[in-house]
C-alpha cells in the first residue's frame, strides 16, 4: 500500500449552480420580482457580515452558456452551517424561479505534496496556512470551476505510485502554477468521500484567457496528461451586488 | 474459478433520498404544512416503536448539496416490510413534495474475508454477529453514503484473484478500518443481484472530516486504488424528529 | 470468424416497468380510482384467459427502490400482439398515473452452449424444450431482473474466442446454476438485434436471498467475472391480483 | 495515414422517432382527435405523392417498449427537404401529443470496400447503384434501426487498420449479409459529421426473429466482434395507413 | 512534461442550441407571435450592427433533427459582452417558448502546430491571423458543429507525445483540410478551462456531403484514428432573416 497524502483541511465548502427560469420569473409583477431581488440582497448581506466577521466567505458569479445562470459559492467553518444557508437560500422566492443544475460539497484543502513546514509547528496555527485553509474569496472579474479526479486506470494508476513519485510529479506540476502567480488565483477542495470527484478546483483571475492558457499548459504535465480526469467546466463573470438587479431585469 | 466468498446477510435495507419541492410545498397553507409534518412524525413514530422492539432500524439525515435534500434509511427483516414502508412513506402528503432523487436497494451483510468465527458455532447466534447484522443505528451528527464495486477491467479483476489474494488484501484493508473505530462506524450492505453496484456503504461520525480521511487513505490501499469503482457520495446532517419542523419551515 | 452460437427461440418478451404518479393518483375521487383498477383488473382477466389457454403468460410484481414502482412482464408469440397489448396497457386510465422508468424487448431463448439434444428430432416438438421456450411464468413470491452483455474488450473477447472455448466456460456457469435448482426459477431471453444489451435475465424465488447468492456466486466464474457487463438490477414482490387494490389504495 | 473507404451517397435521410403522450391525447375531444388525424394523414398523403414521383421516401412503424411509440424514416435529396418536413410535421397536432425520444441524421451509402466496378462507368449513373442509392422503402412487416461505430481503442482500431485489411474483414462480413438476401432487406446510412454514430443501420423483414439471428451472427465476426460499438436498437411493426386511426384510437 | 502548444486566440464564442416548443408556441395568438417575431429581429438587427463594425459576429441556422431547433453562434471580444447577450437573449419573448439543449463557450483559437511566423513580428498584427482571430461568418447554406478532445489513455496519449510528434501529426492532418479548401471553411474554438471539450469546431459549406468526406478522411488519419474523441454532431441549413417568418409560421 502507498503511502497517502496527508491534507490540512479548512472550511467546508458548498458550489450551488443555477439556471434561471426567465419564462416563469417574467410572469412575477415587476412588484414580485422588486421584493424578491430585496429579499436575496437581505440573504447576502447576511452573507457579507459573516464574511467581515471572517466567519466564511462567499462568491457570486454569473455563468457562460447554458449549464448555468450563476453559481452562489459558500465557505464555513462546519456542515451545518453551510446546509442552514442552503436551505436558507432555496426558501427565499428568488429560488422557485432557479432550476439546480449542479452543486459541489468539498473542504479547502493544502496537501503535504508541497512540502513545506519542517516543523513542529502546528501549521493550523501558521498564518500562511490560515489564510490559505480560511480564504476571503477576491473580487476578481472571472470564476473557473472544475471537479477532478486522479486517474486509477491500467498503467496509469494515480494511487498505485509511491509517495515520492507522487510528490516530484507534483512538484513539477506546481512550477507551472507558479508561473501564473499575480495572474490567476487557485483554491482547491477536497471531496474524497464528499462528493462524486476527488478535488474540486476553483480559479480567479482578471483576465479569462489565463484559465485556459493555465490549464492548458498543465495538460502537458504529466500530472494532468497521464493522471487527470475532468468533470464539467463553468466559467463567468462577477456579478457585483449592484449589478444584481440589472441582471434580473424583464420588461 | 475462483472462490467465492460466503456472506451473513442480515436485515434488508432501503437508502430512500429525496429532494424537497419547496416551490409546490410553500403553496401549501400554513395548516396544510402542519398538517403534513404532523402525519410525517406519526410515519416515523411507526418506525420508532419498530426500533424499539429491535424489529427494524431508520435514520434520518439532510443531505448538502443538489443531489438531495434528505435521506431515509430503514433496515428491516424482509422486502416485503421494506415495500411497504416506500409505498406508505409515498402515500404520505410530505411525499407530495418530494422529489425521488436516488435510492439503494441492498441488505445488511459480513464477509468471511475477515476471518473470524473457527467454529461450529452458528454464527448467525453470536451476539456479535447479530449486533452487526441487525444493526440499531446510531443518532451520529454525520452520515456519508455511497455504492461501490470491485473492478473486473483488464489486469485488476478483483473476481479473478484467488481467495488467498483477496483475503490478504481485505485483511490490510481492513487494518486501516481499524485506525478510524471509535471515530466512523461503517456498515456494509450487499447488493449483488439487488441493485445496479454490488455493495453499499454507509458511515457514521461526529465528524464529517474523518470520512474524508478514511475514505482518502483507502484509496491508496490496492482494494480501492486497483479495484475500487464508486459511485455517487452523499453527505450530510442528522436531522432530528424535533428540527423537522424547522427544517420544513417555510414563510 | 468464430461459430456463432445456435439458439431457440420461443415466445416474444416485454418487461414494462413503471413509477406511480402518486400525487395525481390522489387527485382522483375514490370513485374514479376505483373504476381506474376496476378497468385494470379487466385488463389483467384478459391476459390471464390467455394464459389458461397457454398462449401466452405474465407476472406482476411491485419493485423496492424508486427506479419502479411495478413490472408487468408479458409474453406472447408475437411482437403484433406485444405492441397491441403494450397500447392497450398505455390507454388505461391506471396508465395516465404511471411513469415510463424502462422496459426491455427480448424473446424467450435456448442456446445450443448446454450441448443436449444428439437428435434429428425437431428440437421444437420436444415437449422439455417448449415448456422452457413456452413458459407459464410462476407465481413466485420475488423477481429480479436485469439485462446483460457478453463483454468485448481488449484481451476479454467473449465473441473472440472459439466455440469450444466458450461451451466449456458456459458448461461450468451452467453448474453453478444448477446448485440453485429448485431454489431459483431463471428465464433467459434474448435481445440481441432487439434491444440494448444482449440478453435480459428474470429470476423466480421465494426467497429473495438467493438472487444475491447466485448473482454473487456466479459473479467469480470467468464467464462473469471476465465476460459480464450488466445493466440495471431490478428486485420487486409478488403483486397478487387480490392486492392490487391495497397497493393502489390512498386516503 | 490509412486510405479512407470511398462513398456513394443518395438521399439525405431523418429518422424521427416518438412517443405519445397519451394522457394528453386522451383530453381532446374525440372531434378534435379526429382532425388530428385527418390531418397527419393529409401530411402522409404529401409523402406518398412524393414517393410516387421517386423524389423520395419514408416509413412508418410502431415501436415496441417505452423508448418510442413510433418511427418515421424519412429520405430526400437535399437536407433543406428534410428539415422542412421535419418542422412541418413538428407543426402539426398530432406532434404536440408527441414526445420526441430519439432522431438520427443520415445520409444513404454504399461503400467501396464490396469492390465492384472495375469500370469508368459514373457509378451514380448505374441502375443497381441508383435503386440503393435512392430507394423505395419497402413494407415489410418489421422493422430494426441501431446506430453504429467502428471501434478506435488500443489494439482494436478500426481506422488504424490497412485499406487492405479492412477490405477483406468487410468482405467476409458481406459473406453473412448475403446469407440473409431475401430475409432481410438492409439500408446503411452514413452519419460520419452529421451525427453522433457513424453509420445507422436500418433493417426490413417480414419475420423478426432473423434480425436476431442476422445480428447475432454477425457478433462473432471479427468486424462486429472487435471493431463494432452500437448504440440502442429499435424494433417495430409496420404501421398501416388504415391502422393509424386504431393505433390512436382512446376511449 | 511535454512542450505545450502555443495559441492565439481571438473572440469569445458562445454556441446557443435551442429546440422550439411548438406546442406553447402554438398557444399565442397570431399578434402575439408576430410580436414576439419582431422583437427577435430587434435582437438580430443588433447583432447585425455590431457585425457590420467588426465588433463581433454571430450566425443563426436551423438543426435538423430532435437535437435542437435552431443554433445561434455568437462571437465577442469579450465574455462579458457574451454574457449579455445570452442573457439579452434569454429575456425576449421568443426564448419562453425555446428549450436549451446544448450550448459551448469557447474562443477563437489558432495554434502553432501551424508553423507559420518566423517572426520578429507580432501575429495579433499580422492581417491575415486577425482574419482569422475575428472571423466574419459566412453566410454559407450549411453548419457542422462538434465538440472533441484529444484522447489521453493508454499507449494512445496526445498530451505525452513530444512537441515535434505532435507537430508532424498535425501536419498531415492539416494536408486533408486543405483539400477541402474552397470547399468548407473551418474555425476552431478552444474551450480548454472554458468547457467540457477541449476544443469546439464548426464547418460551413454550400455541399453538406463535404462535412461528411471530410471528417470521414480525417477519422483514418493517425491525429483522429487514435487520438480524437468526438461529441455531439450538430448539421443544419442557414437560417435566413428572412426566412424566419416562415421557419416560426404556424397556423
Amino acid at each position: 500500500m502507498s503511502e497517502a497524502a496527508q491534507t490540512l483541511d479548512g472550511w467546508y465548502s458548498l458550489h450551488d449552480l443555477r439556471a434561471m427560469n426567465w419564462t416563469a420569473w417574467k410572469e412575477l409583477s415587476s412588484d414580485e420580482r422588486q421584493a424578491a431581488i430585496q429579499e436575496f440582497h437581505q440573504f447576502l448581506n447576511k452573507l457579507n457580515e459573516t464574511q467581515e466577521k471572517k466567519e466564511g466567505s462567499h462568491a457570486l458569479y454569473t455563468i457562460i452558456g447554458q449549464k448555468a445562470d450563476f453559481i452562489l459559492w459558500m465557505l464555513r467553518p462546519t456542515m451545518e452551517e453551510l446546509n442552514d444557508l442552503e436551505n436558507e437560500f432555496n426558501k427565499l422566492t428568488i429560488a422557485e424561479y432557479t432550476i439546480p443544475t449542479y452543486s459541489y460539497v468539498s473542504v479547502v484543502e493544502l496537501s503535504n505534496y508541497v512540502g513545506g513546514g519542517d516543523s513542529n509547528e502546528d501549521p493550523y496555527e501558521n498564518p500562511y496556512v490560515k489564510s490559505r485553509l480560511y480564504p476571503i474569496l477576491p473580487k476578481s472579474k472571472y470564476i473557473c470551476f472544475y471537479p477532478m479526479d486522479k486517474r486509477r486506470q491500467g498503467n496509469d494508476n494515480w494511487y498505485m505510485l509511491s509517495m515520492d513519485d507522487r510528490r516530484e510529479l507534483m512538484r513539477s506540476h506546481g512550477l507551472i502554477g507558479r508561473k501564473y502567480a499575480g495572474k490567476v488565483k487557485q483554491i482547491i477542495t477536497g471531496s474524497v468521500g464528499l462528493d462524486d470527484y476527488e478535488w474540486g478546483v476553483t480559479l480567479f483571475s482578471d483576465d479569462m484567457l489565463q484559465f485556459k492558457k493555465l490549464v492548458y499548459e498543465m495538460r502537458f504535465d504529466e500530472v494532468s496528461a497521464r493522471y487527470g480526469e475532468f468533470g464539467s467546466f463553468f466559467v463567468g463573470n462577477l456579478l457585483e451586488e449592484e449589478k444584481i438587479a440589472q441582471f434580473l431585469h424583464v420588461n
